[in-house]
């Protein structure tokens, strides 16, 4: 189900920049209930996306309107639950010479609602499994940060791995600096201080990541954002990766390394669980805390 | 014009990986006269490329097919000289679960036509003005050389400047080391050397790239394929850019240096043309040397 500029189509035109060079943004969204979880934050990231790409941010009254009419139209069109992914696309439309950009951009303004993924709770609760991936994460400071459209990087190391006893892959930058996880972000707790890898050079700024950051202040946790080597994940107490769908998934095997579930991870899991509620102003049990 | 896997279409499904993702390559053409210029080594570079991604090539017998058949529609639907630019692209096509590429890969090939570039006869003859980007080239080992559809940093590059007296801009990669222009690559001759920056970590490996190279060694002319910084070119002898659109332009003044159309930059202008007539037996003036 895909709203293209506000109209229900299933394609784009070849000429769009989003499809010629990738040259737009996303935002990949936890839909709960029928209710779109941390959504401004989302809308927050995507506006400030647009600026650094200069690309005109879409109307938010506009976008929220086509969100919430998607959400309920795909929670009435079958036996949901009122779960599901949504999905936001902006790209700088068609036109300009090469990669020049058009005198007048007129943006191409996608929103998709996919089904929730099946994730096992397990995942949530006892960890999962994940590896060192070959492929690294390229260095650029002006695009570091942005969800754009970019993610041939992630596709191949996606593709190193067909264990599917295998969740995650942790991706390095070519220095061998621990960036993120192909689909996440990462982090790790040592002697209670908990530490992520600074994001100025490469890396997608998650919304969780954003969160987990500013749950841990609050909760006069130190955290630690530097750049670090695979050295330190593998000595680590805990580690863990997040993303919007996924929340917060602890790290119980690295490569040969395994860790339990720690008190840290646990902690900020019901923490955001918690803020979660608090944002929707609801009161969800979590199946996974 | 545009044919998507074989069939005359302008579109494309919001799903394809593509523009999902950036996940694919493309050849930019020159068609002269109806004949697509350089192909065997356009779709040699295309081949090398799919390997590289794990994309299946496409048939070369349908690939040659596709753009004769779209060429000569091309040419007979108006009063066309026969010159146009042809673009190929080829995606993972649809499928997979997020980055997670599909089992079974069904790639999207797409051909298109478009009108030949009306740049100025002079760029050739008496050189274009350039500028350094502020906009860095990432370092990727793992994508290097290749052109695939992330390109989100030309078109920042190339978003940097208005003036229509500035016709290319240098890209340097984040030590500061000369990449390649946002849409061509880079050289430059000192004392008689002909020198261009190795595309070991970051870079497009152009296809009049590799002709000039091995053009330059068959007539005995040195060439250094090195990492050097804005300096080198700024106290250059001749300094020029080269894609397969444009051929090769010398540059006139680069930032405040202003330089001649050197010796070894019209020797490889005429060079080039003559390659060029031999690869598709014909006997054509060019009008730029």
């Amino acid at each position: 189900m895909i709203l293209v500029n506000g109209e229900y189509k299933t394609h784009i035109p070849v000429t769009d920049r989003g499809f010629q060079y990738g040259d737009g943004l996303f935002e990949t969204i936890e839909v709960k209930r029928g209710q779109a979880v941390f959504l401004e934050q989302h809308i927050d990231r995507l506006c400030k996306g647009c600026i650094r790409l200069h690309i005109p941010a879409p109307s938010l009254d506009i976008l929220r309107f086509e969100i919430t009419s998607l959400c309920n139209k795909f929670n009435t069109s079958s036996a949901n639950t009122g779960d599901c992914v949504l999905k936001i696309i902006i790209t700088r439309g068609s036109g300009g010479r090469g990669y020049r950009q058009p005198d007048i951009i007129e943006p191409t303004r996608i929103i998709s609602v996919h089904p929730w993924p099946d994730y096992p709770q397990d995942y949530a609760k006892q960890g999962i499994t994940a590896r060192f991936c070959q492929t690294r994460v390229g260095l650029n400071p002006l695009l570091a940060g942005l969800k754009h459209l970019n993610r041939l990087e992630q596709v191949m190391a996606r593709a190193e791995w067909n264990d599917p006893d295998i969740q995650e892959g942790f991706m390095l930058d070519i220095n061998g600096h621990i960036i993120e996880g192909t689909m996440s972000n990462a982090f790790f707790v040592k002697d209670g201080v908990l530490h992520t890898p600074t994001l100025f050079h490469a890396g997608i700024a998650g919304i969780i990541r954003g969160l987990i950051i500013e749950l841990a202040h609050r909760n006069h946790i130190t955290v630690s954002e530097h750049l670090f080597f695979t050295e330190a994940l593998l000595s680590a107490d805990e580690v863990f990766v997040t993303n919007s769908i996924i929340g917060i998934w602890p790290i119980k095997q690295l490569e040969t390394t395994t860790y339990c579930v720690g008190p840290v991870t646990q902690q900020l899991q019901i923490w955001l669980h918690q803020f979660k509620l608090d944002q929707l102003n609801k009161e969800w049990d979590d199946p996974n805390v």
